[in-house]
């Protein structure tokens, strides 16, 4: 393998039981027992989103099928000399992941120290919006919730402790990177409701069983949306700490998916003026 | 095998083979490769969606795990008595399908014959609003759409002959049965928006290259939405046709997911007074 690049001096991988990309191995299933402070992330958006600036994360090494080297030539270049870059033939590589991995780009990335809530909280502004997830057990939703709370510029994300690993492969990918820079605490959904509250920001639960709608609702300062999952919904007792709010639906459907609530939320929240309070 | 339910009198199948399941073996492949009129449906809620008298589709047969059978009862006591109604243990039922489907609920359905835009097109009223979709080819995202249109009282969908079939397996589930009942009809995309302009309806193009942004605009009367795929976007002389529209957004993105943008949009729209016209 040759390539006509300065700077770059890949590590060829020739042996998938290459003790060097033992972190890379069955990615499939090891995403579902967790890794500890590592994660994998996935395709070209992502690794760019893992070795830029605005990243929360440090990106500890590259897996490249060697067809892909070329497209992130200016990523490799930018990292610090010591971080590995392995290259490897795509049978080689499809072996090490455990599946045909078409698109070719794996970086290990290591997750940032968790904020605390009080840190996430310390300075709120009058503009502020927050999401809460409690129970958001799915990947796809996960990310979808992460990629809304960026496009929509939410300060911070705060989850409980029954939500899954937003470091999930799948979860990154579909948040488009928004999970390797979105600042989140994970606490308990009662505790997250009242260090909110005690910050002055206007806690909203989203729920079908609520009578005031989201598009009648003005904010008049700093504002968070709790969102449940759509099976079972918010707890009763995490409802009755908070504002309710509900979209009006039509066609016999009591709720949205839960990455599509959020944007719904957001956009309201973050294009309506606030209330004079 | 026994059930304690009156007229109930399930086909009992014991080989895989057997021919009067056919319809359901592998379901996942053929999933790919299309089906003349017919459609599988999975899981309870959907498949109650299909026997509903919202449904636009007929239900052929039902597939069930032995332990399902129960969960369905009414569902079953309602269909046509001449519908049959196979029960199958679920380590047949996994080698019919071809993977272990633990939801243990099938259905064959047969679609609808397909409205034309004129008809679609009739009867249009000051609040109607329609869903264009061009160029989507994911059906997780396609299921998303038809569930927002449904949630948000879409009148219908209209899809471009590149979009995938909403009767894919996957997009029904997605859709939380959407699919079984929301009007649609296929054209070219030039087509179905010149057709909606002459039934006065005000067609917007969600683009990120708009400058007008959605939470200023106020609709006048009917109005579509004409969704494009996340990279390509919308082609130029289709956006030219109409009027664009943007979401406003941080954080470097510049698109939402499509299924989250028609939730933003349809929400906005279905809840914001009509304009003075």
């Amino acid at each position: 393998m040759q390539w006509e690049i300065d700077q770059i001096d890949p590590i060829i991988i020739d042996d998938p039981e290459d003790p060097r990309v033992a972190a890379y191995r069955d990615i499939r299933e090891r995403d579902l027992t967790g890794r500890q402070g590592l994660f994998i992330a996935e395709g070209e958006v992502v690794v760019r989103g893992l070795a830029s600036a605005a990243s929360r994360c440090r990106p500890l090494s590259l897996l490249l099928a060697e067809k892909r080297v070329a497209v992130l030539t200016d990523v490799i270049q930018a990292l610090p000399s010591a971080t590995p870059v392995y290259v490897a033939r795509q049978p080689v590589l499809d072996r090490i992941a455990g599946f045909e991995l078409h698109r070719g780009i794996l970086a290990l990335g290591e997750k940032p120290a968790p904020p605390s809530l009080a840190e996430l909280l310390a300075d709120v502004g009058p503009q502020d919006v927050f999401v809460v997830a409690s129970g958001i057990g799915n990947h796809d939703n996960m990310g979808g919730l992460f990629r809304n709370a960026a496009a929509f510029g939410a300060k911070a994300v705060l989850l409980d402790a029954t939500c899954c690993d937003p470091f999930y492969r799948k979860a990154i990918r579909v948040s488009v990177g928004a999970v390797l820079r979105t600042p989140f605490a994970i606490a308990e959904a009662e505790v997250i409701v009242d260090a909110l509250q005690q910050a002055g920001v206007e806690v909203l639960a989203l729920t079908p069983s609520a009578t005031e709608r989201l598009s009648d609702y003005r904010r008049s300062g700093p504002v968070a949306l709790v969102l449940g999952s759509e099976g079972p919904g918010l707890p009763r007792k995490l409802i009755d700490r908070c504002r309710p709010i509900g979209i009006a639906m039509a066609g016999g459907f009591d709720s949205l998916n839960v990455a599509a609530t959020s944007a719904v939320a957001l956009h309201h929240l973050t294009t309506t003026a606030l209330a004079r309070g």
